[in-house]
């Protein structure tokens, strides 16, 4: 199997992006034949391996490179002689945040045929939006912390919410713009700062020391799951930018975390509730909080800082063994139109 | 304003978006300064304007016409001489069904930067899936008859329901695949055919005779809302497909109907929550019942026939008027990257 890499995008999270491609790129090796690199301008590049380093596309020399069309079946060099396809028998999404999980890239590529590796166009908008991953989550009676959606600046929605509150923007993953909320002089200037990052904001209560678990997995051929380790990510009040910027680019195994046998089963049964029939196709990783032995839904993340490969056994094999959906056939006749005509 | 009007798409609904095109067009006249049309192989097409008749499409002599790109900004045909963009200043997305009701148009144009009046990716998620219709529509206390969403033939799931039932694809719109269970015996074989369709089914109790109103409306410059008239679409026991494909090529007014101010005034607060922020930027139908003096949401047509031209007093005026959301800009600084950089 050969894979493409897609990254970069025009979103807060493209440097993140970009930093996940380089660890793939030490996991995967050879294996990987081509990175394409999408920029802030929504142009695709077509990036030599040996040129995956963070610098070459800071100081911009991946501009140099062969810029690539997206048209069916794949993405094309043009050349004086005609286009030449990228060769891949597969490609990996691997833009995090804007265009590669809010729908756009899974629809282009879909839209275009490109057979791809990552959510498609409803799992984007189930798990981007925080709002509607709430939803989803309640509508399968899976608990979510209580929250109030925002889509203007209206503080005093918040008084079903007792403080501290954590304040997000609805569609940026990463903590990019989250705001703690300590008592409710904070309200005005905190939503101020949120509501810069994103025009929707998501307020919930703010539970510090909360116990956090990952779990990452998807389904494979046949219908059965592989489930990552579970895993406790470390943090301090939450964890900022930076520190999940380094977390990206990640390339060693890390440890299970010490949980009971029954609670990872409950957080896989979780897990699969989340996960059918709208995440197939997808490596995801389910984010929970653990609560007085209850589980809650925290977030979905439909790509993985470099797939979250760190937290399986044997990575490669859930790459080769993923269940990509079936785009279904639809085939047009013209018969309504050609009954009117002859009706005529 | 002159408006460039999308149609077509790989899909169903393909032939109804020409009927719906071909409406508009005699609607609006000389208002629409482009047609393109999106083929059953995903190509674009610039068609001139008088040959927007069913024929030109269905006899396949519009691949006589120029094939459009989608870049940046716009549409562009390719010439010897270089590209030459198709000048509009705002496109209607009238791709009714697949393609163009399921985010990936929405997607494209938004990735490319291209003004459009019609559902957003979230939009499109949330209306297409009549499962995400009846998960959103229950958060925001939206009443929704009760139902069972099959992602697999499981028709011991259905035992929560009362027959008779009613059986549709998950994902298409204008009654396509439909099927009625009116006893336990024909459980079998109306799944297996509606299963032909999407591979996934929503099921719920058949009303016969209930009351269904149609509301079409929009959010203009300043946050009001235009509504059209509430309209009672005839019906016999469910519309065929053969009658709603052609109430997509209606360019006659309708009656209203006759509802009380207090049910309209009801019908408007409901689209209003259906509406905010996700449908922004669309001319949006939606469809409800009414049982016992209560109003139950069933389906929210993000792009209706012909962009329910007729239902509007004033549909120019609505057009000239919608707000169109405000895609956030992104800079991309390469600031950690940088930072990485320094500290090595």
């Amino acid at each position: 199997m050969v894979y493409g890499v897609l990254f970069g995008g025009k979103s807060y999270e493209h440097e993140i992006s970009i930093v996940s491609a380089i660890a793939l790129k030490e996991v995967l090796g050879a294996e990987i034949g081509h990175f394409i690199f999408l920029d802030g301008m929504r142009r695709f590049y077509l990036i030599p391996t040996r040129e995956m380093r963070s610098s070459f596309f800071a100081t911009g020399q991946y501009q140099k490179c062969p810029e690539l069309i997206l048209k069916q079946h794949g993405f094309y060099t043009q050349g004086l002689l005609g286009s030449k396809q990228v060769g891949f028998s597969l490609l990996i999404n691997l833009v995090h945040g804007g265009d590669g999980e809010d729908g756009k890239l899974a629809s282009l590529l879909d839209f275009f045929e490109v057979p791809f590796v990552g959510p498609r166009v409803e799992a984007c908008v189930l798990s981007c939006s925080k709002y509607l991953t709430k939803t989803f989550a309640q509508e399968r009676e899976i608990k979510v912390l209580p929250y109030v959606f925002l889509d203007k600046h209206q503080s005093n929605a918040l008084k079903t919410l007792a403080y501290p509150l954590i304040a997000k923007p609805n569609r940026l993953g990463s903590s990019i713009g989250i705001g703690i909320i300590k008592e409710a002089k904070d309200v005005e200037y905190v939503l101020d700062e949120v509501f810069e990052f994103d025009n929707q904001v998501i307020v919930e209560p703010f539970k510090a020391g909360i116990k956090e678990y990952n779990l990452a997995g998807c389904m494979v051929e046949g219908g059965d799951y592989i489930f990552s380790i579970v895993e406790e990510p470390k943090k301090k009040e939450f964890l900022s930018f930076e520190e999940k910027y380094l977390d990206f680019g990640r390339t060693q195994k890390v440890l299970k975390a010490e949980v009971s046998t029954e609670l990872e089963a409950r957080m896989r049964a979780l897990f699969k509730q989340v996960y059918e029939p709208f995440f197939v196709g997808a490596i995801i990783r389910c984010d929970f909080f653990v609560m007085d032995d209850e589980i809650f839904l925290n977030e979905i993340n439909p790509i993985p800082g470099s797939l979250a490969h760190y937290l399986f056994e044997d990575f490669t094999y859930v790459l080769e063994n993923i269940l990509l959906p079936k785009n279904p056939s639809v085939s047009i006749t013209y018969h309504y139109i050609n009954q009117i005509q002859k009706n005529k």
